[in-house]
């Protein structure tokens, strides 16, 4: 853990993965708030089975949780393969923030329902840093492959 | 591979991995017995288009399969951070243990429809390990932002 | 990172996650082509309401990338893990040899809606080399629990 690269790789993902954690407690809220739950055991126990039904709200954070499992999780591979490819502190440290902002500002406008396409602005900049490491990665390692 | 703590963080995520292998071959298994598939030319290959349909059987797998995916996979990521920043090798442990007990028991709980709030409260002391962890990631990981 | 072990395994996986991304673009590309949306917002940017619904080759799309989540990402844990387990170089690339061609079958498979079994033995043929490592890893970390 001498790497400063990786330490720094380490603090925006769990960032990221704190921000996930939220985002499915909200989804947990919602289900409360608008009493529609995913099983009919978890109905039975908050007013009864007419409460075992979809809600557009939850399945928007649904979405939201999904999206981020679909692009958080490679970047906390790809991340850490790229913090052990010696890369220089500041342009590494530009990837890993402009992919987290990114994904934050994802979050804030799928909950928000923000404008299109603010969603698809935030989710597209949050890939360019991804697809970069991933290019850097493929350089390195493609003799090995 | 010297490190006693990681060395016990990748056998209790691989048993974790191995579990939720177990819920896909379960998924399909119900699917098969439910005769209930995802894809018209599944449904053709066992008995005809009619086939091609949901089940509540099905989509409880599912869910159970999607919840590890949610909750699982960000473990992997934080118990390999944490394991790296040196911690009491008996206090890790605990960390593992808990997790894993944890989310083994969320499954039977889901697969099983056990009664409410059996799930949620295995999904809730599961989680315990994790904020715990990355919070100590953000603690050690800070000073590198 | 001159483990070649595990250079080659990261040149695996990289080529698997830009696989995931390039199921993710044409998800776009078949909501844009079809005129489904998932939100209202992208919707109303896109022709109006009427177009928030779903479509069955956009649902295809999402089958295809969710169970990409369900089984790459436990490959990218495994296969890190493995590699540093000092596993015979030949015998580990055949391995993610295995894994990397098996997924990319499996997604032309379902994107391509080609005859079943071919979709379900490539995915069989992929979780092969993952049970392989899951138990080398168990073997070597149970003394460790």
């Amino acid at each position: 853990m001498e790497n400063k690269v990786f330490m720094s790789f380490a603090f925006y993902s769990t960032i990221l993965i704190l921000k996930m954690y939220v985002v499915a407690i909200i989804t947990g809220q919602v289900r409360l708030r608008k009493k529609a739950f995913a099983n009919p055991e978890d109905a039975l126990r908050n007013g009864g089975l007419q409460y075992y039904r979809e809600d557009p709200d939850v399945e928007r954070c649904r979405r939201a949780h999904r999206n981020d499992m679909e692009n958080i999780f490679p970047f906390l591979f790809l991340g850490a393969i790229y913090s052990l490819l010696d890369p220089s502190p500041a342009v590494a440290r530009i990837h890993f923030f402009i992919f987290c902002v990114g994904r934050i500002v994802h979050t804030i406008a799928y909950l928000l329902r923000l404008k299109a396409p603010t969603r698809s602005v935030a989710y597209s900049v949050a890939q360019l840093p991804c697809f970069s490491m991933a290019l850097q990665i493929l350089l390195a390692t493609t003799p090995y492959w």
